[in-house]
């Protein structure tokens, strides 16, 4: 077994870029610099190639081939954590679980959930969509007429405007990255644009909002402004390649990139245009919340920038002493992310991330930087800048602008403070 | 119901770009030159409204929530297609279906599949890499020590060789565009970059060639020379986000970028440095072919730029006059695909379509044309050229170039011809 060879970059501090061992972000394609100074044990190569050809699955046939795969049977505790309510089962939510995954697609059987009534099993054939309202002429549509409209695809996010309100405690919660902030998920998404099909019908000149409701036994609507919709929604029937799953709105849901989750409404059956919003329950009693001035903030659509480390976060512990990679994702309703900065001195200094191609608006970005840890007492930070020139802002800050009594849209920076021992847990700093 | 709108545009020559019926590719973002025309059927909004309502999905409570998530029960029929050994079920292959999917991301649960002795199911706490024979310091990692190391994430496609091999027949195959070209899938991989594990074993300047062998009951081997390895392969660990897929060689895989599938070695278990390539049975007997000349072509590792039009194509049936979209994937193992033009007249004009963003290089992308149909009798074929110059060959250019011999790396264009009645054949031309 080799030493932990990680320890391997001199302790100068050559490569320091800002306080509690923050590393040039571009440190690790300088190999030659790092690795060289690494001493692993020596071992016998016969000896290990024995070891490894005497394990079962060397010697006997795997299983066969399968038509639709899942998750190896080692990766069971990979799951969407559900909180629901006991008498109503379909009502409640489920979140990604953001700390044990990579890169920036969330897998669709992980996507979140936020669910009034339950997941409804449309039957596509019977499935339509109304238009009507204020359009010259109201239309039905079938899912087999949407599919014959031409198609835009977009990597995007959607976030639950409800998603980190942990984040509005008085204590800051212990518990993974994915439980905080997993109300949050990012996938491919296919379908026709909105414009489209709403050019198909008329806009009549008074008509300023649409009113969005979905098929499902909760009957759910929301209002959302015609601007919006004209720009760039989509009517998606594909999820990461294939048809969407029935947690996401199969046969048909709408896309509304970079706005507030409520708004993407799942198993679409109608759209109204109106002049008006029609102030529905998820507009007025939910999704706003009172100011510090006694008004109530309304119609917050755009999800603000927003980042988080992934690796290390609570739940991990540091077992050894050396390099590390720190890794998280940060993601705007603006727009793309214009740049990350992380901070190893809870926020004394900052150094900036290097962003992981492709970096696409309103869509998940994972950020990457090298950092050196060796024992000491240290606060990570990480904060988002987008291209709208929006900065993603530390807790005080969000309190004093949006009060005390929030629930939705919290976007604060969050803080891991790591013991000497390595342990990891949430702070207010 | 609507009539058929998509008939809309107006049938002047305004938006011709080349025979057949091709229109520009922006035509779509026109929206209100396009669509004004469309006449569509009045209906009462009431009587509409209340059908839908009636549907038993709006009535009752849906299905509680999933830790995680399945396909629609309704899409069933989207799977991969299975052609293995009635002797030893564990070899053979499964195609994605890629006449079905959309965007770029296949989903992981499709993801081709080519086995030798079946998929083992490795414990990822027993499992090993070594590295050895021309290096400095022979290493076993762990697959926690890998998780170790920094990582990368790219979005790329991973084709088997083989891949298409159906264009060396004399007749043209009549099947659906994945069961012809769906040895082809596209995900996120998420990995340690190979160069960074090499360089902690210390490479001996003898080295030329890295010998591969995978883990499972084939110990499948191949040869990899050192300079791709260290240019840009990974050792993936996670796809679309999350931890490898076991028929994608959980716990750890090899990805090349770029390269014929067979070097993307499934559950990796060691890496020999080496002088020369080991000839083994996949780079000799399988993976090579016969030139004209009477030599073999050994060693054609990159995937050149290929494309093929998903839809329409065999299987599909235009059953309206008017306007449909062209869509396609286009893929090449040189870099990104610079552009992609698009037939209507079986070669004779060409028209460029559009690309989706984001382009990324070694990945799929999907293209995009505006095209009327008349019920003229057409051909449709797609060309993708990469930006490292190169070109789709037409199929006539391919023989010429590599004999009838051949059993590999087909490339050609595709064309599909459609009758008067919309039915859609596979054609040589």
């Amino acid at each position: 077994m080799p030493k932990q060879s990680l320890n391997a970059v001199q302790s100068s501090t050559e490569f320091e870029v800002a306080g509690g061992g923050l590393l040039d972000r571009r440190l690790f394609l300088k190999q030659g610099m790092i690795f060289t100074a690494a001493t692993w044990g020596a071992l016998s190569s016969q000896t290990a190639t024995a070891e490894l050809d005497r394990e079962s699955w060397t010697k006997q046939p795997g299983k066969p081939f399968s038509n639709y795969g899942s998750p190896s049977d080692y990766e069971k505790k990979v799951i969407r954590w559900i909180m629901a309510n006991d008498d109503a089962p379909g009502n409640g939510v489920s979140w990604t679980p953001l700390h044990e995954l990579e890169g920036i697609v969330t897998p669709s059987g992980l996507h979140f959930e936020r669910h009034h009534n339950g997941v409804p099993a449309i039957d596509p054939e019977r499935h339509r969509l109304l238009i009507h309202g204020l359009v010259k002429r109201p239309l039905t549509f079938s899912v087999s007429d949407i599919l014959q409209y031409p198609m835009q695809s977009r990597l995007c996010f959607i976030e639950c405007g409800g998603n980190s309100n942990a984040g509005w405690r008085s204590e800051p919660i212990q518990t993974q990255v994915g439980y905080f902030h997993g109300m949050a998920s990012c996938s491919e998404w296919t379908g026709v644009p909105l414009s489209v099909v709403l050019q198909e019908a008329g806009i009549k000149g008074r008509a300023k909002w649409i009113i969005a409701e979905g098929g499902d036994a909760s009957m759910m609507n929301i209002s959302l402004p015609l601007d919006k919709a004209l720009d760039d929604c989509l009517l998606a029937l594909y999820q990461n390649g294939e048809r969407l799953r029935a947690e996401n709105g199969y046969p048909l849901r709408l896309l509304v990139p970079g706005w507030e989750g409520v708004l993407n409404v799942k198993w679409l059956k109608r759209l109204h245009l109106a002049a008006k919003p029609v102030m529905a329950r998820n507009e007025t009693a939910k999704y706003t919340e009172l100011l510090p001035s006694g008004k109530a903030r309304q119609f917050s659509f755009v999800m603000e920038p927003k980042s988080v480390i992934t690796h290390p976060s609570f739940g991990h512990r540091l077992d050894r002493h050396g390099l590390y990679q720190i890794s998280g994702l940060a993601w705007s309703g603006r727009g793309k992310i214009a740049k990350v900065e992380v901070s190893a001195d809870g926020g004394k200094s900052w150094a900036e991330a290097e962003l992981q191609e492709p970096v696409l608006p309103k869509c998940f970005t994972r950020f990457r930087i090298p950092w050196r840890w060796q024992g000491q007492d240290v606060v990570l930070k990480s904060r988002a800048f987008d291209e709208a020139g929006a900065v993603q802002p530390e807790r005080a800050e969000l309190i004093a602008r949006r009060g005390r009594h929030g629930y939705f849209h919290y976007n604060a920076i969050v803080s891991w403070a790591i013991t000497e021992a390595g342990e990891i847990s949430h702070v207010y700093l």
